[in-house]
């Protein structure tokens, strides 16, 4: 053989070094045992992981927030690690929620010294808006995080990702098994990026589990956990159904924009954002589809039963997921071969070769605040407190043709509609419509969405109008007083740093 | 904003440098032009393409095979490389076939200099074996290329995929459409790798075309083109459905060593190679599958008609297909929702963090050659000239639980079972049973399966037998001459090099 080499490299020169062959599993020796062979990248528990892992400080961990509230994994892992000692981690969750609390101590303790997230909430977020961490968290959108992936800033050395099962390979899905959070939009990015991809599963299902959302050439160990999901919770919070009234008339003054907006026509497309009076929208269009004999060519986003209902209906052709917003939609894409999973890079990244938002005609977007730039606020409450998150907001904002912002006027007697928001997340040069029930109000840059609506008698003002009239109702609301130190950084879906968040004074 | 920035430079140093936002589609411009947003991907011409992809001396391009010998677009594509004046271009086909004569002209003229592919066939391997090339050709394996495009030694410019249909952003698939491929295994791992993507397809499809094979954020360009291949030439040459009473013998044999192997029990898994009786194999396999009351877990590999109607009998229940070997199987894949397409990284790369051949059962080859040591040979013919392909065979062979090789004893008067191959592609280590029309030898590494195979009362003999016996009915044909020139380099999967091939003497 080595005589063989020998002329070879004669042959070529030397420039391309050729290896000579020995045997026929020597870089695959785990074919030669069969328990090695099968079963390889199965782990009796997460110590043997995290063993395996190779753990060190500062290093990089990522997480889905597919379970929205209901998440057992984030904590669990965390306080694992926790327990080995390890120091200086960056967590890089896709967000997090209340239900991350526990972390506050791990932030303490110099366990967690740096934070990537689309957002938070509860008392996690209120801890860290108070200055718990001294590095400011890194708020990104859902493109905009897979941007930073590519780019490096956000370097993965190990992505856990719970799943609802898998098989011994790591051919995994959330939407077979018991605890089913549907898409795995978020974690598909992660399996693809990270340096080494746990799976956390409630089920090891027969080889081969395919198709599958995560596939095993992206897997390197399993380990099988009594529940990595409460997927009751994923729809409570920001993805709840409402039955407020004054949500609902919001989301069909909404509806009554959409229809007349120039852009509901065979063939649209849409998407509805979290929040109640956002995804209520699409309970009203059923019926203005239907009289205008009228059928989407697809929804996008976060899906929820009611788009499922449409889809089911034959209304909405194709349903795109990156998030399944409760468990009617988990469901939905386990069974509809036209409800499809996507990753966020093909959801939303501005960075990716292609990405679906851009193909959106109509947005529906909620707002904790917007002003009368049209900026809208989704991050920080009017108490400058976070409770919030970036989300697709600024995303597909950017990327509709038509981005429709629905809010009360007035929120806990403080106004929505304000003269600068606390955080701007979306520049308002991308919004062009707000909806309140107070009157809806278009961006000076549609005057042609302008006309048509006041062409259909819609209730239509300016944002100064509905400025003004908040305040009438509610007076000026004290300025919240910040201390100059930043806790958080906004950064726009391109990288780019689009405002701060500073930390709120006692 | 710049206040903005200099107070969060202050605050977290500079060794992370913030860029402020300036405006909402700084990073997609494309967004602003209704054209761009949505055909921004889309190409006039091939012209057009080559034009955008920044083409230069030097460059490598890369192809998929799955049209076989159908095969339109190589040809077409480096005609027009050739017309543009480029030469030293590296050809990275996943492998090349008689239809693939044209590019002899190429590779005089200086057009192309370097060739990797799994094998080559007819004309153009002929003048190959003959000195056409300065530098030898490199003959993978179907795994084997994926480890070389990982490990970048195939370092892709512009791959150029054939696709039946596609829709504006590169959602596409081979089993849409009109001249459907099926499969797109070979495809799925350079739209991964290659630095630029293109696709050529017959139709333009709505978007989203999803779920896709390839997705839209792999690809770059796209053109519509009149044809890109001929399904029905699919099943031409190596897989064809064979009639021939000796091959159809020979699987029949093959099908008792199956049975009576020890690996025939319920939820076992296959794969057959190309090659009339490998293939041929499956048509023996249901009515014993019936008798034992069994059925497979899976099907792996080249995906056949025969196959297909297995699946759908309830006889196996999935089916992974990297390479759809007929138009039936290209059907099927299109209608049967547990006929799934898998990459050649997930099929058998040995560097992939788990391949499927790793979970075969039995495998059904064939060879051209194999020598009492049980090596292979499926490149080279009698006459020492390339007529064969590498394919999946070192891949599947190295991994399954019992790995069968079928062939005649004698081929044309000239004997299959030799003392040394001319060429070894798969190392006999991996060769469990060689099945012939004039026996079954086994191999003393097996010495359980010998048992149960001669227990049953089946035609053993030793594979010096079967050498002898050839040596009777044909005598010891003249030995090839050769020259002392390198014209092929054979990779073994795991990129080591096993053997040469060298230049065939007039």
């Amino acid at each position: 053989m080595s005589k063989l080499i020998e002329a070879l490299q004669e042959q070529v020169g030397r420039s391309k070094e050729y290896v000579a062959f020995t045997h026929a599993n020597a870089a695959t020796p785990y074919l030669a045992d069969a328990k090695q062979k099968y079963q390889r990248k199965l782990c009796e528990s997460l110590d043997e992981i995290l063993d395996r892992c190779e753990l060190h400080d500062g290093m990089t961990i990522s997480f889905h927030h597919a379970f929205r509230e209901g998440d057992k994994v984030i904590n669990l892992v965390v306080d694992k690690l926790a327990s080995l000692g390890l120091k200086g981690i960056t967590l890089a969750s896709s967000s997090l929620m209340t239900c991350n609390a526990p972390l506050i101590n791990h932030i303490r303790n110099g366990v967690i010294t740096k934070i990537y997230t689309s957002g938070m909430r509860g008392e996690l977020a209120d801890a860290i808006s108070h200055g718990l961490m001294e590095e400011p968290v890194q708020i990104h959108s859902h493109g905009g995080r897979v941007n930073l992936i590519q780019n490096g800033e956000i370097n993965i050395d190990v992505a856990f990702l719970a799943v609802s099962c898998s098989d011994e390979y790591g051919n995994a899905s959330g939407s077979g098994g018991k605890s089913r959070c549907g898409s795995l939009g978020y974690a598909m990015v992660d399996a693809t990026y990270a340096k080494r991809v746990v799976l956390l599963t409630e089920s090891i299902e027969p080889f081969p589990y395919m198709p599958a959302s995560i596939v095993q050439d992206q897997v390197d160990y399993i380990v099988k956990i009594d529940s990595v999901g409460d997927p009751a919770k994923i729809s409570v919070g920001a993805a709840r159904v409402t039955s407020n009234p004054r949500e609902l008339m919001i989301a069909r003054s909404a509806a009554d924009v959409v229809e007349h907006s120039g852009y509901f026509e065979q063939g649209f497309s849409i998407q509805t954002g979290s929040g109640a009076a956002s995804t209520a929208c699409t309970r009203f269009l059923e019926s203005r589809m239907k009289n205008k004999n009228i059928t989407a060519s697809f929804a996008l986003g976060g899906i929820t039963g009611s788009i499922v209902d449409l889809h089911e209906k034959g209304l909405i052709a194709k349903l795109l997921d990156t998030q399944s917003f409760d468990s009617a939609a988990a469901a939905s894409l386990a069974r509809n071969p036209n409800h499809v999973e996507i990753s966020t890079n093909v959801y939303a990244n501005p960075a990716s070769k292609a990405a679906c938002c851009d193909r959106v005609d109509i947005v529906i977007l909620s707002a904790l605040e917007i002003d009368t730039n049209f900026n809208v606020n989704v991050l920080t409450g009017s108490d400058g407190v976070m409770r919030g998150a970036s989300g697709g907001h600024c995303d597909v904002a950017a990327a509709a043709n038509l981005t429709v912002v629905v809010a009360p006027l007035i929120r806990s007697r403080i106004p929505t509609v304000v003269k600068h928001v606390t955080t701007c997340v979306t520049p308002g040069e991308s919004i062009d419509v707000l909806v309140t029930d107070h009157g809806i109000a278009v961006n000076p840059s549609r005057p042609e969405i302008y006309q048509r609506l006041v062409d259909k008698g819609l209730p239509v003002v300016s944002i100064e109008d509905l400025y003004q009239r908040a305040l009438e109702i509610s007076g000026h609301p004290k300025a919240i007083e910040f201390t100059s130190k930043i806790v958080g950084v906004v950064r726009y879906r391109d990288g780019s740093v689009i405002d701060v968040v500073r930390q709120v004074k006692e």
